[in-house]
């Protein structure tokens, strides 16, 4: 195998995220090799996988009945199954691609950076919950953490090569499918119709999370740790068109923006093949007779408080983001399932923030006792409310 | 002096580009001395920078009369009076800004580039009429050609850091005042119409340059020669609140976009400073609230063939350039002086270029002679069709 070729993993590869990555490796399998696969109980997918890209490992949760046969196919094709963490962290893999939802991204994303990985990440969670302790470790066994997510990834490839440090980070959002929706009408909205994103093909809870803007609120914080950015230098941006992806704004006010069809093959490529780009013709390029205009609003934080709720945990720090996103996790499954209403997801993850007492520069096992607290805290609030 | 203070000339330091050059220095006193200044005819404004900037070699046309005081004046302020070309390659000199409007910025470049400086450049016609010699002799001296104009800056910004050459590169243009006129209505334009730019602040030259869009056309050429990119992957495109200078697209089909006020002093700061940015509170900083939307469309070639005349004159190459160059000249000076209609400006540059018999890869005698020619003929078109 030459030089050029990288060994990449991917967890979380039955998922959106894990699915695109196997596009572009299709795509340009002249410079990436999949070494080792990991999935939750999609086995059936995984198994697919398997016999398409012919890893060394894998990983996949127990399962039963007719998924078991499955499994026990998967035992004879000669992968070796590993735990996520020691396939994140294997000699043999030279990139980890993190595209485990939730905080079940957390700890391989750790063992990929303390191993010193080129680390492309797409969980949110990791990050969110532990910033400090995820960029400290990494400063120290030399991880790159490289960007998948559409904004992050605009922010790095506008930063490229720039000597100095960004004077203003300039987050996008396309205001998903409810940004001209009024208070009223917002408490109505069917688990359908929030599913229906108006520009980018993603996973059910980011897709809930686009559009209660708790996914902006996230990033916001995501941000802050992947650019050491003060909180009041980064701000957000309606822009529905989701074309311009994030901009930078320089020390001398001159801004650099990253344009592209919202197609998150783009930013996924981007971490696999930087610093080098990579033509892929299943990707596509924008069309300007098709762009007659493109535009931009402040965001509302009366209709959506998340947004708020997720700037303000940042800012708070400690173990504040970590019951932001667990509270959120929790309030959009249940919304999910209908046991609560759109408008009640930012209400009871304020309630849960709330009644927080947070530990200042937590430990991995502080920020995770937060995560299960926040869990409980916020499914008690909700079935009391539905007693109400 | 430190060695982070450069020290730079600036020729053409009384026109508006000038003007701009010196009110960054002023700004960053600290980072830059200005070594040398050159004027054409304004010899008071020239007076007035010297006692400011005392500079150490000067250079200005011959005058007479009332000015001939200020002159003397001048020789007695203890700069060194010089040749431009020798101001241009002085060895005191890191950087030269070259803000001479027309065909006298091209000696004063060669000179510059021959002597291996950092050549700033907001002359488009030395690399429009010689940018295959202009380009050659920098690469064998060393020389670095950073543009000044607002589209290559914001192309040379997008491109800084990335390892593979661009997919395309496309040129944003304002469309100038008569972006919606008629062919009807453009055969009455006036000369005060045509001075009255839209978003820009500049010299009549470059005013009317953009309202007849011969600007974007030397523009074309200017990059194709910059960044070595065949005229097929430059485009331009129509947008109107020049918020959005140019991009980049790169071969994975991302691309990236430079953004600011149109404000001149920018990218000359970012000529003078490059590799590093300033911060510069005299700098402008976008506002978002008052950014609504960024629009697009294509040029129409039909209400303004001196951009098709633009492009085809690059292609075609060889002696070409400098014809359209010099017609422009003319024929923008016969308009300003009322001689002839603003429709008349391309199609006098036209049929001067219809009768020019080319030579491939010229001297730079050659050039000359054929920008002599283009002079003479034009104005021989324009009093023949004055007599019709």
């Amino acid at each position: 195998m030459p030089d050029s070729v990288k060994r990449i993993a991917i967890l979380g590869s039955t998922g959106s995220i894990g699915e695109q990555t196997l596009d572009v490796v299709r795509a340009l399998a002249d410079r990436f090799r999949v070494v080792g696969l990991a999935a939750g109980r999609n086995v059936a997918l995984l198994a697919k996988q398997v016999s398409e890209f012919k890893p060394e490992f894998i990983c996949c949760s127990p399962v039963g009945g007719e998924d078991e046969r499955v499994r026990a196919h998967l035992a004879s094709s000669g992968c070796e199954f590993l735990p996520l963490e020691d396939i994140a962290s294997h000699p043999r893999v030279d990139l980890v691609v993190i595209a485990t939802s939730g905080r079940a991204g957390l700890s391989p994303t750790l063992a990929a950076v303390k191993a010193g990985k080129k680390v492309a990440l797409a969980n949110k969670e990791s990050l969110v919950m532990a910033g400090e302790i995820i960029t400290r470790e990494a400063e120290q066994s030399g991880a790159q953490i490289l960007p998948i997510d559409s904004e992050h990834s605009a922010i790095w490839q506008c930063l490229n090569g720039e000597r100095q440090k960004a004077a203003q980070l300039i987050l996008t959002a396309s205001g998903g499918p409810f940004r001209d929706y009024s208070l009223a009408k917002l408490s109505e909205v069917t688990v359908a119709q929030a599913l229906k994103h108006p520009s980018w093909r993603m996973g059910k809870k980011v897709t809930i999370d686009s559009a209660t803007l708790m996914n902006k609120g996230l990033e916001v914080i995501e941000a802050h740790w992947l650019f050491r950015m003060p909180f009041d230098r980064i701000r957000v941006l309606i822009h529905r068109q989701s074309i311009i992806h994030s901009m930078v704004e320089f020390i001398d006010g001159s801004i650099k923006a990253q344009l592209s069809y919202p197609d998150m093959r783009l930013p996924i490529q981007y971490a696999l093949s930087y610093p080098d780009r990579l033509p892929n013709p299943r990707l596509p390029h924008l069309d300007w007779s098709k762009i007659s205009s493109l535009t931009f609003e402040p965001p509302d934080l009366e209709r959506f408080p998340c947004l708020k709720l997720g700037i303000e945990a940042g800012k708070k720090g400690g173990t504040y983001p970590a019951v932001l996103c667990a509270a959120d996790e929790v309030a959009v499954e249940l919304f999910l399932s209908e046991r609560i209403r759109f408008t009640d997801i930012p209400r009871f993850i304020e309630r849960t923030l709330e009644q927080h007492e947070a530990i200042a520069q937590p430990t991995l096992e502080q920020i995770l006792d937060a995560d299960a607290w926040a869990r409980e805290r916020i499914l008690r609030l909700a079935s009391g409310d539905e007693r109400c």
